[in-house]
């Protein structure tokens, strides 16, 4: 308590107020300041001021308004999130201008809170959500909290002391209180809105001066350590910072991650919340921003916005946090370079500044990379590979490690191709249209369980038509994928590997996959090797969502040109409609045309193999789902190797009438062998292109060597795997 | 003659070479000097510069080829097409820089040319069209020719007389004989394929100096005049220059119309070319451009592609000759902006020049404009709405002219509306992946007659389920639209109103339609009268071809949840999956998001009416179709009249997690009373939102004035039409 009272005398934050002052939790009087004298020097921090005076123009020209609350994504709902946005613009322009009208916006605002608040109860349109009051989920109404909070301290020394023991008996202490007794569970929950709850409390809590409110947050409403915050950093973080809900979610509890990590630093630094566990927050950032796209996106897996990028304003705030925090890195200047804007404290003034006087224009280039998955890194991981650089970097993802929680997908070893800067092979991310309120309130849609989730929607194999873990979540949670190999040294072969074996009850699963680069070809190609294996037959449906349109195949299609019907009747199929099928018994070649480039599929020949092709929206009376293409290669066996090359090819230009190379350049793929030991495969096509793959298929040291002999020819290789190229163009770039 | 020899011995083309010179058809000495002088000074003309020696330097660095013939879209097929714009760029930069190795670069390729050419026959794989001999179809080789006329024409003075012979003996003459002696028709024929064959005979025969193969080319093979590039000048564009064929095939025309009249100026300027026919060549290149989107891509209306933009070669070449020959105009630098580069001649280097001395950055900003169709501008017209400036500028489009040939859609009265950079209500465009070998060879599908060509392909009405003509193109060539109504003087009340009486056996239809700014709504507002008259019942179908995903609708739709039949049998209803159907006897509010912004048709009420939702793609074997959805409001009537709104509103953005408006403003559109004499309608919304439109529906005086009482409202008008703004927003801006 000594601390405390130390701070209040020395720490500040309204440069206009002189009497003894309030120490803040996220901007202090210095960093006020600093940022006053800085305007017009820093282009992002000019950028961050010019919005933030932009929106309060707005606010300020238009009649106040904290409206009854109303449903989710409605007027009212939109209402109150723009009100807590303006309030912190607010605080943080008092803070920095000293312009009194900020913080009478912040105080008349409060006001019209105090009035309401109390008259309000549980939220009546909760559907299955934790009721807020002012909003239809505590969820919402934490988040108020947490800015909210900021707008409070920033304004607080400026309100008179009735002012703000009105605000605190008439909002924050029973909005607490609701918080952390009513809704208890979900305070204590090791979960993003567990995460959510315990910031917001925490936060309002060091404005308030309430140090015991504070440790409720640190370490669970019981104080046991079973929940509340340094459990949350314990337990939602694999030693990678790799996040078990994956990237769309850990964006955005990278807010409350970072809040209330910047006010527990400023006011109890005796904690040592950047250094927890290792500096579990500064890989938690960098594992976030490491998983997107090229082009900033976050890659929509598990229930994920197909559109979300690192340039959220929760990714904002936390580049600047970890650049202040953690050391300056060239590379956090590309993010802010992408964003745009800083966050408005003393760290975004220091992050603008260092970007204004860079030599170099700094880029986001991440390198490939894979996390561990788990809290304590055993539960499989998330691999990664890149070729290339800017935008048409080559990305291949693929995910083997832990279920995700509610918002999980049973998806194990499901992968995404990124390439010509869109998703090739793409994730379809969730069943939702967020925030449209007349689209099921913006809420997640019946169709996010019945097609998102189940595993025909996502590109891996499914094993008799059924859903991993018959989709059965907590099933799901006590297991995981498995690593096996990860190696991105080679810049022409880079390859990882992963089983998930105890997804389907009697089958084994090992996906292995490439991403190579052979001189002779425009691009990198993707090499995919999915085995099953299994003492009786199943089943096997390997499934490919791409986007465009199909071009050209050496198979036979039959089309349902005048009746279409669902795929299947449940897990999933039941929502795509059967446009197409081909049988197979050579080497399928199919190619369709997306963007600028052409790209195909080439894959081994297997007898009795056939080929559908669909596209979702069956039984989907509300026109949920958006409206795509799959195909499915489907093949009944025990042991089988699905083993494939996706080849990017060619031009297209619709306004320019260029067409270039529109069929592949592969033409063949071998399987040579596969057996628990090894696979081996070739790869042949035009202009004598001919590589070998041979990937070891059991845990081996890295100087164990391998040698197979098939008929005459003898494969010989050491470690985990060996790729030869054996044409003339090879890997001389 | 005289004249001819007098230009021999003046103008020049190759600065480096001292004899007796020959003139030039696109490029004089004195141009190419200045454009050497003037390197380094001029971003357009330096970018222009840049590609011709970019192309040239990968040209150079690799063997040549001229391949035997290859099919349609295929690598021979594409390397013809790349030797001729190779030959062309060394042409113009040998002129520019005298360096000798493009001359040799052009003379290699000519003398492989003259090899090959004698051993060539008609191709075999011309399908439909006329053989040529390099390409499949006749029409490919006039490109090459018009091109690599120009070439031969730098090089001339550079090549010995031997040469010059041998490629004159062996390619040039039996190419120009193929042409106008063996393709006779189609030299003579009034169509753009004909413009190509006259351009290339006629400046082929300038090049080598044929004065009387000049004149068949000018005057037709007979020089009877019924055929040739003076006829085509008089047939082929209306008064207003609007070109029969639509914005698309006047883009690819622009390139011989303008190439050949560049030569002919040059060389016979005594023709007076540039002013023939009230100077008909300027007006048809403001046509062209002024049909334009927001975004300068072409409408697609008729056989077109959805992305042809102004930024085409065609349209750099004509804007450089159009701004050069009939005097400077910014809004052609706007263009020139867009272009990113100039025309390599005098008048590529004025344009330059000017471009980056104009005082304010010049911008592409065209009126409304009603463009008069037919020969002698009786035969309808085409017209354009715009509100706003800018990316965001809202336009309308109803096209109400002559079929225009071959290429003509079945789709008199149809509409597209642009907004928010994009076609929000849309024209399929051609059916076709152009050169997309493997699509057909890159030609037109079979899908452009059965889909694409169709009237329900279009917005525009259906009736008893059959195209326009009964699809019988000689029958639709007979008839064509009436204008009515164009009259964009008032910003906030724009009006266009067209018939088309014959195209249906005893049904008269007219459409009118508004573009309507409302202060108190974001966005303009479409108001669309769509009015059929008969003695007899019909079946009406009123299709909206949109994008994107369905919102919401105060009907109640029957989902074909599990089994999907087309819409149809037949006129193009057979293209399309019949996804759902309502029935409606009150207003009928559907809404969809496209990209940002969600768009509701509100559509007036009448008893027993259907609404049918689509997407096309059924009966369509090869997946030649692209996938979209389609509302159609049906209804069986004698006198009807589809009196709709559509207002866009609100934002969705995804990433940010952000929608606002999700339901329109405007709730209800009611039909006063419609009759040969006039239609009145009112439409109200939220906030007192009430408009009253009243349209003359027969040709009028503008003096004269209209009252119509219906119950005790009487509604009073001067003129073909009257908006009366009745809320309180109204039309202060």
């Amino acid at each position: 308590m000594l601390r405390y009272v130390l701070f209040v005398l020395l720490a500040c934050t309204a440069p206009t107020v002189v009497q003894a002052q309030h120490a803040g939790i996220f901007i202090s009087r210095e960093d006020a300041r600093a940022i006053k004298e800085a305007q017009g020097q820093y282009s992002l921090l000019d950028q961050a001021m010019a919005l933030a005076r932009k929106t309060m123009d707005v606010a300020l020209s238009r009649p106040m308004e904290v409206p009854n609350p109303g449903e989710a994504g409605g007027y009212e709902h939109e209402r109150h999130k723009q009100n807590y946005r303006e309030m912190r613009f607010a605080g943080l322009l008092f803070s920095i201008t000293g312009e009194e009208k900020y913080a009478a916006f912040v105080r008349d605002m409060l006001e019209a809170y105090a009035v309401l608040y109390p008259t309000l109860g549980p939220h009546p349109l909760a559907h299955h959500q934790k009721p807020g009051k002012i909003f239809h989920q505590t969820l919402n109404e934490e988040v108020w909290l947490v800015h909210t909070s900021i707008a409070y301290d920033c304004v607080y020394d400026w309100l008179s002391e009735e002012e703000r023991a009105r605000y605190e008996a008439n909002i924050f202490r029973p909005m607490a209180d609701w918080f952390h007794i009513r809704n208890q569970a979900e305070f204590d929950r090791i979960h993003n809105h567990g995460t959510w709850a315990v910031a917001a409390v925490g936060m309002i809590a060091y404005v308030m001066g309430d140090l015991s409110l504070v440790q409720k947050a640190l370490h669970g409403s019981n104080l046991d350590g079973n929940g509340g915050f340094l459990r949350q950093l314990d337990l939602l973080f694999s030693p990678d910072g790799y996040y078990m809900e994956g990237p769309y979610y850990i964006r955005y509890a990278l807010m409350p991650f970072f809040y209330f990590a910047e006010a527990i630093e400023r006011r109890q630094p005796e904690v040592g919340i950047y250094n927890y566990r290792n500096q579990v927050l500064r890989k938690a950032y960098y594992a976030a921003v490491q998983t997107s796209f090229p082009n900033g996106v976050f890659p929509p897996i598990n229930d994920a916005s197909l559109t979300m990028d690192v340039g959220a304003p929760e990714v904002i705030l936390a580049n600047a946090l970890t650049y202040d925090r953690y050391g300056a890195d060239a590379s956090l200047l590309g993010v802010a370079k992408f964003q745009g804007r800083v966050a408005l404290n003393g760290a975004g003034l220091k992050l603008a500044r260092d970007y204004d006087s860079h030599e170099r224009e700094p880029d986001m280039n991440w390198p490939s990379v894979e996390f561990r998955d788990g809290h304590d890194g055993t539960s499989g991981g998330l691999g990664i590979l890149r070729m290339g650089r800017g935008g048409d970097q080559s990305m291949l993802l693929m995910k083997y490690g832990v279920h995700g929680g509610g918002h999980g997908h049973f998806d194990k070893l499901h992968f995404i191709f990124f390439d010509q800067g869109r998703q090739v092979i793409r994730d379809y991310g969730f069943g939702r249209w967020i925030n449209v309120e007349p689209k099921f309130g913006g809420r997640y849609l019946p169709e996010n369980d019945s097609y998102a989730m189940q595993t025909i929607a996502h590109n891996t194999v499914v094993v008799d038509g059924m859903t991993q873990n018959l989709w059965d979540e907590d099933d799901a949670e006590e297991m995981s994928g498995q690593r096996h190999i990860f190696d991105a040294e080679d810049p022409h072969a880079m390859v990882m590997s992963a089983r998930a074996d105890t997804y389907y009850d009697g089958v084994g699963m090992q996906r292995t996959m490439l991403l190579l680069r052979d001189a002779s070809l425009s691009y990198p190609v993707v090499v995919d090797l999915f085995r099953l294996t299994s003492d009786e037959a199943h089943q096997y449906d390997y499934p490919l969502h791409y986007s465009g349109q199909n071009i050209t195949s050496n198979l036979t299609f039959e089309t349902n040109t005048d009746l279409l019907q669902p795929l299947g009747e449940e897990y999933g199929y039941q929502h795509i409609w059967h446009t197409a099928r081909a049988a197979a018994d050579s080497t399928i070649r199919f190619t369709w045309l997306d963007g600028n480039r052409y790209y195909s599929i080439i894959s081994a020949p297997w007898p009795e193999t056939e080929v559908l092709l669909g596209r979702t929206g069956a039984n989907d009376p509300n026109f949920n789902l958006r409206s795509g293409p799959v195909l499915v290669i489907r093949r009944q066996a025990a042991d089988h190797l699905f083993a494939s090359v996706i080849e990017p090819h060619g031009y297209f230009n619709e306004a320019r009438e260029r067409s270039e190379q529109a069929r592949p350049s592969i033409t063949e793929v071998r399987v040579v062998r596969h057996s628990n030991a090894a696979s081996i495969i070739e790869v042949t096509g035009w202009q004598g292109l001919h590589w070998r793959i041979m990937i070891s298929n059991r845990r081996i040291g890295a100087e164990e060597s391998h040698t197979v002999t098939v008929g005459s020819q003898s494969y010989q290789w050491t470690g985990s795997h060996h790729v030869e190229f054996l044409s003339g163009a090879g890997r001389e770039d």
